[in-house]
């Protein structure tokens, strides 16, 4: 399967690259500029020592966002919320039918001048709701990535405790991004429900701030207890 | 310090009752009845045995809302959100003014015909900003135990695990209750911030009721990474 991180130039979204390249995947960072995009590609191989450490590590390359969302099976989209309507707008008609796109955006107040532990709340709902109604009826959308932070998962010399909390109508493509999730040492997936879970799992993101904040630590993530327990999820009875 | 445990016959307020009153704790627990409370706490002492198990353990009584809130240092008050705004009108004339008021309310949709997985907006911004419009200007409101069920919590014979996090403008009312919560095994807490940082925690009994459904378990709860490492809350900059 081939991946693409769309603002895969940010923390998060190359952080995530990390992670996933030195998991042995195929990753396409997207960017607005295709030229900041082979950038980020460029700095990612030179980061992971692609090509000196032998094949056990996947490849990176860099891209324009509409050409690496084209191309790929799985879109992550890790772009800041101020722009996320206008990204989504612009690979809208790239990304293949077929493609599951995770969402990781969270509504931050820094949007709209605000502070990083606050957020807004979106007209659809949730940000993960906002890229549904941009995006073509029947995309595979699955929401989440919101309690891990670039700052622990860019900490390559580490790993990344947490729990995944991933929001959609889709249980499969839950279990794709879920799968891609388990090859990151550490971290797991959570199936919290609908898409529209989402407006919960999103604002976890300014809590983790606010508790780093009055910690004065960093990288605080979230794990829901007794999880090593509970099996494989289930369909829902109708809500 | 005297407890009250305001709604301490619902199923929250109960197991929380049987928590402190197991750690040693003296309990009040109030009800919109003072003989529904007298009863409540003669079931409490009865599962605990009080009386025939040594000093260990602490003390349970039971009368009114009103009466429990008017005597007590710390109270916690545990009801469902369709009444939340009626109890704290008859208890905040007799919340003593020097008391820490710890509010466990969610905002469930249950509230008004929905799903124990959504919540509602209230207008305040939370349920416990909306008990802050009702008590009187000052009072030492702390925002809490969201994340902790009553199924888990209730269940004596086992340890309940998870972090609780706690939302308040007055540090000293968050230790007062996170004292509380060490006294119960396992259980952690987390200066989770603000007081309007229970927009983000409130609705995460709703999210953990998602998880519980879709994996058809009960119990789950929420840990933050790293805790261990963190050390005390600091003052944070001013936002």
């Amino acid at each position: 399967m081939t991946i693409a991180v769309v603002g895969g130039t940010g923390d998060e979204g190359f952080a995530l690259t990390l992670r996933l390249v030195r998991a042995g995947e195929d990753v396409i960072i997207g960017s607005r500029a295709e030229e900041r995009g082979r950038e980020a590609a460029g700095k990612a191989a030179d980061l992971l020592e692609l090509g000196s450490r032998g094949g056990t590590q996947g490849s990176v390359e860099g891209t324009s966002n509409e050409q690496a969302a084209a191309t790929a099976d799985v879109v992550f989209v890790t772009v800041p919320y101020a722009g996320q309507a206008e990204i989504y707008r612009s690979i809208r008609d790239a990304v293949r039918p077929d493609a599951v796109v995770c969402d990781t955006t969270t509504p931050l107040a820094t949007a709209v001048g605000g502070r990083a532990w606050q957020v807004v709340r979106p007209w659809a709902g949730s940000a993960a709701e906002q890229a549904k109604a941009i995006l073509p009826p029947g995309t595979r959308l699955v929401a989440g990535f919101h309690s891990v932070g670039a700052e622990p998962l860019g900490r390559l010399e580490q790993t990344v405790e947490g729990d995944v909390l991933l929001c959609g109508q889709d249980p499969e493509a839950k279990q794709v991004v879920g799968s891609f999730v388990e090859k990151i040492p550490n971290l797991r997936w959570v199936d919290a429900g609908p898409l529209a879970m989402a407006r919960i799992a999103e604002p976890l993101t300014a809590l983790l701030v606010s508790v780093n904040r009055t910690y004065r630590i960093t990288g605080a993530g979230v794990t829901l207890t007794g999880h090593d327990r509970w099996g494989v999820p289930q369909a829902p009875d109708r809500g």
